[in-house]
């Protein structure tokens, strides 16, 4: 399926694998893209991944990242990789659809986010745009007007989303790293289901201008990549201040990685009994008993009411979305499918007072998990109460239940492949952690991603 | 008017003048309190400043500091002297009527709130509950259920509000220190029209527990005194961490007051152009121009909408109450004013979407005030458009127009007393922080005040 000229296993090499490549002279940035580009036009009809690819204007962009290497004036370690997008993040003169069925009139941005710019001053190559599920309101990627995005492990079933397209690329090599956003959990569910690695920044750790907003309280910009290191090494590159919008230096994260068996954590008590798969619940448990830990606090989440949580965080998202909105759905209203118009319309029915009930249970249900984080470093969950699903099947409610609360926190949280359940499809190991601790939640990540690789075996059941 | 034992001028003395004198023994806490309750006695009927008074409770914590003085264990600098509290704050034991029209049956907490506690655990002697405006939705403190509060400068004005009630008993000596809340300007307006000091802190930084909300993100709980020393000298008891709830030790403020040229101030321009009287607008451009200074920058704030932006806010505060007072209004309506069921009955109307507008257009306001603090250290505003005026007037709408940007920024402002106009009334001089910079704002208002007293015939008109 991939293109011929090179191992298909090269596109599917972690980013500071194909760096390192690249700094050796094995590989030049333009074979990379034009290697990749070669992938996505093989198998975008299949896995559909991608809205929009620019091919002229990457092949560029690789051709001078090969210069400026040539010449030993690379901007960054990651100078010459590619990237792709989520379809509701402005890249300068590429589309934004948000998912939404528009035919030749998408908006069309000058310029890009801030956040896109300053991957492209660390010289990264923006391949395109990504498919996400329809406003990003939605952890399926079942897009009705831009196709199913699939789940690269297995055709037939969801990558998760609501960045289902930025999952899926990066885990079938159609791209060397990617950006997605995060209301309830859209970075993390797509990289559980697609076993890649996803991370939710911390409340105004990102720039979020040039992102098309679903509620402006809960979002995030986050990248996804194919390993802990690299979200790792990405992740000096993203992080700005997003008041004054001043940008930091590109230094590189020197933190070593931690030893384990300092860390104080705290782990989700007996996730059964919040609705995860037996095999994950059980699978979760052996992991974190032989996971090596200062301190091992079990914190109870079956206090939790996530289906009062869950209609809460969705109102926010429905009734900001008919201001954000405000204009397509006058105009427009086919832009729409219509079973988001019947969810938005039902937001824009709730009354001011109905969206304040909401907004204090969001607040509750973040305070609650903040005061989970007291007294430990991390805090370690499954991703997702399950792996991916058949898209024929019936939508599980549940999807989100462990991630969205900490978008209403305003905490970070990564999630990085745990293991793989009988039916062989990954789920994700979710690690929470205080809003602004992101560069010391990514060097754990690293350390416990050797560990789970050595260790596998231990905790298999 | 004032209780005959002691000459009224002890009760017009500063909290700092009053801790001297029990700090040498030339009074008692009991005898202060005494004085104190006895001076409310007399002039209530006038003033009309106190909803509740705990006489034999005063005196009795009175005399227990009295007991900790003569054993050389005072509990903080302030041990002995007297404060109120606004009747939306729980005091333990005291109703709490929030400014309705309770009969016999008004709430009565069991607990401080921990701002309460932590007063209380300083050593101040709390006197009692002080009027408000209905609900804190308003500034005139016109208060339909418990009798206008007066402008004790000249009856039959407004002390303003909502928090009039701790203004008026500030300014007439009915307490040494009092607390309000400022939602959007309730602290600093009624300080403004009464000629005394108030400080309204930056968001996060005064535990807000056990105090009625209004609106979550612009509520702040802060104090009135008749020197901003002693506003420097409460403040270390006053902040403390909302969400840990973790108390700080009441450590002194040990700043020294900075010298006024070396600091960087921006200046509101041309505040007539706002709205100020022309008298303030005169005098606030000639008090800044004479006011040393390293850098003046003249901020324009003739771009803000601020008939747009008061009208978000007040839509805040509506749909909120509604959820606050959901009880209340359901059961005994009779409670609220008929104004006020009107203004929440609107409030109960507007939509969710209606709402996120109203919350775009209050962040907006808010991003844009930061911005004008960029580069300076302060921005300085007149407190006020104008001077108090008499009930019989038509309430000005732009009372609150230089005061409620700042809860929507979550900055920190203090009002302290500038001149006085031709009306033979104060307005105040505001002075804009980072929050979290509390400390140095309130030293900083103890240099301006110095400032002011010795200059203040250079910058009369």
């Amino acid at each position: 399926m991939l293109h011929k000229s090179l191992p298909s296993a090269l596109l599917q090499e972690d980013a500071n694998a194909l760096a390192a490549r690249l700094r050796r002279g094995e590989l030049t940035s333009e074979k990379l893209t034009a290697t990749t580009l070669a992938a996505i036009e093989d198998t975008n009809s299949t896995i559909n991944a991608y809205t929009f690819v620019d091919v002229a204007g990457a092949l560029a962009a690789a051709r001078a990242s090969d210069r400026r290497r040539r010449e030993g004036r690379p901007l960054s370690k990651l100078d010459g990789l590619t990237i792709a997008v989520k379809d509701n993040i402005d890249v300068a003169a590429m589309p934004t659809s948000n998912g939404l069925g528009y035919h030749d009139d998408i908006p069309t941005p000058d310029a890009d986010a801030p956040v896109v710019a300053r991957l492209r001053s660390a010289g990264l190559v923006i391949l395109g745009k990504l498919n996400m599920h329809e406003i990003a309101l939605g952890a399926t990627n079942d897009n009705p007007h831009w196709g199913r995005c699939e789940n690269p492990l297995r055709v037939g079933y969801t990558p998760g989303g609501s960045s289902g397209g930025s999952a899926a690329a990066v885990a079938a090599g159609l791209c060397a790293l990617a950006l997605g956003t995060d209301t309830m959990g859209s970075v993390r569910i797509p990289a559980s289901y697609c076993g890649v690695s996803g991370l939710k920044p911390g409340r105004n750790q990102v720039n979020a201008a040039g992102v098309t907003r679903l509620c402006r309280q809960l979002d995030t910009v986050g990248p996804l990549a194919r390993s802990s290191r690299d979200l790792r090494d990405l992740w000096p590159m993203l992080r700005g201040n997003e008041v004054t919008e001043t940008t930091e230096p590109l230094t590189e994260c020197n933190m070593p990685a931690p030893s384990l068996a300092s860390i104080r954590w705290g782990l989700i008590d007996r996730c059964d009994e919040v609705g995860a798969d037996q095999e994950i619940a059980f699978f979760f448990r052996n992991f974190t008993e032989s996971l090596p830990g200062a301190i091992k606090a079990r914190r109870d989440f079956s206090i939790v009411d996530f289906s009062t949580v869950r209609r809460a965080g969705l109102l926010l998202c429905e009734a900001e979305a008919n201001v954000t909105f405000v204009s397509e759905l006058r105009a427009q209203p086919d832009l729409f499918s219509p079973e988001l118009r019947r969810l938005l319309q039902w937001g824009a029915e709730r009354t001011a007072p109905d969206l304040v009930r909401a907004m204090d249970i969001v607040e509750q249900a973040g305070s609650w998990l903040k005061l989970q984080l007291e007294d430990v470093d991390f805090l370690l969950t499954p991703t997702t109460l399950q792996t991916a699903f058949p898209f024929a099947d019936k939508v599980p409610v549940n999807q989100a239940n462990l991630t969205s609360c900490v978008n209403m926190a305003g905490l970070a949280a990564a999630s990085i492949p745990l293991g793989v359940a009988d039916d062989g499809l990954p789920f994700g190991l979710q690690i929470i952690a205080r809003a602004g601790d992101e560069e010391r939640l990514l060097s754990t990540c690293v350390a416990l991603e050797e560990w789970i690789h050595s260790n596998v075996a231990l905790v298999t059941v």
